[in-house]
């Protein structure tokens, strides 16, 4: 008989998977990339340390929630990088069908009520419709590009990025759930661009 | 300036450095060490999905957010794997000397109402005497034995660790917080051990 634990087991067992997908963002001394697993426990923070700057009817441990959760169908399909010949894929039916079979399996593999509240998470951080989702989708937005300056350029480097990229791609994301974390980040990171000629 | 914006993304970048503090546990497929950022983001998952195991009085959410932080000293100190020749320095003086000090440093960067709650949150874990702090510590015990037996003997074959050492220096006090969890536990790694005559 399958208990409600060996269910949890399960699930726990699978989701170790994603720490083997990794990410074009290196981690923050460029020795490797990061991988799916360590970006979320590292958004998971910058939503507790930046409650702050949130906007009113942010609920911060539910963005830690969605954070912990909102990569887990990468197991199945994996990271599409943002500045890749790939990155308009971002949001496509066809990724977004994929998605969705992935969260049905993995999320699957809960005990039933679990498995609807896990899937309501992650639609609800797909869909971006409320102050809490995005709170956290402009965290999995401006992490990456923290990390990038940390690690001297890191994919705007690999895909030849220049500033208004970024600004278009991912700034106007950032800036709409955290507008003076947008702010913030622009200023540490135009010299690197303009050192470049990169504007 | 220093802005508590300019605090908290101090903060951010710095806590990075965990993903390179390696774990004498293996990741799932034994292709490499787990490191301690995607350990914290496994066990923060540990605490939601498992909830429902949780005894009497145990915050959930405040367990994750303990889990979160619980390993950042490392970042100065390492990580003493329990069953290594080192292992008895788990807990002791020297080593709680220097992770108090690392705390300071670290969670230091963090504005000061900041830098106290998550201090708070990490003395809570390492004293284990709350429900919560109880509770996040089992899982903590529990995650990199499911793991070693996921990765096919992990730590257990580095350190030739036998049964009775795992219950003695893990299974006692997983069970302190989560018996049936050790229960469970137990009856799927005892068949590995059995196997290796390493009862």
């Amino acid at each position: 008989m399958t208990t409600r634990l060996d269910q949890q087991l399960a699930f726990l067992a699978e989701v170790e998977k994603l720490k083997s997908v990794t990410r074009a963002t290196p981690i923050h001394d460029a020795s490797r990339p990061e991988n799916s697993a360590e970006h979320s426990w590292s958004l998971a923070l910058w939503a507790l340390v930046l409650a702050d700057q949130a906007a009113p009817g942010v609920d911060t441990l539910r963005a830690v929630k969605m954070l912990l959760v909102h990569d887990i169908v990468e197991i199945d399909v994996g990271d599409v990088p943002i500045h890749s010949a790939n990155g308009t894929a971002h949001g496509s039916a066809e990724i977004a069908a994929q998605e969705q079979a992935a969260a049905m399996r993995i999320f699957g593999l809960l005990p039933n009520d679990m498995a609807q509240e896990f899937t309501a998470l992650w639609q609800e951080f797909e869909a971006a419709q409320t102050a809490t989702a995005i709170y956290a989708k402009s965290l999995d937005r401006a992490q990456p590009v923290v990390l990038n300056l940390q690690a001297g350029g890191g994919s705007w480097i690999d895909y030849d990025v220049c500033y208004d990229q970024v600004e278009s791609r991912v700034g106007a994301k950032v800036a709409l759930g955290l507008p003076g974390l947008w702010d913030a980040v622009k200023a540490r990171i135009l010299p690197w661009f303009s050192a470049r000629n990169r504007i």
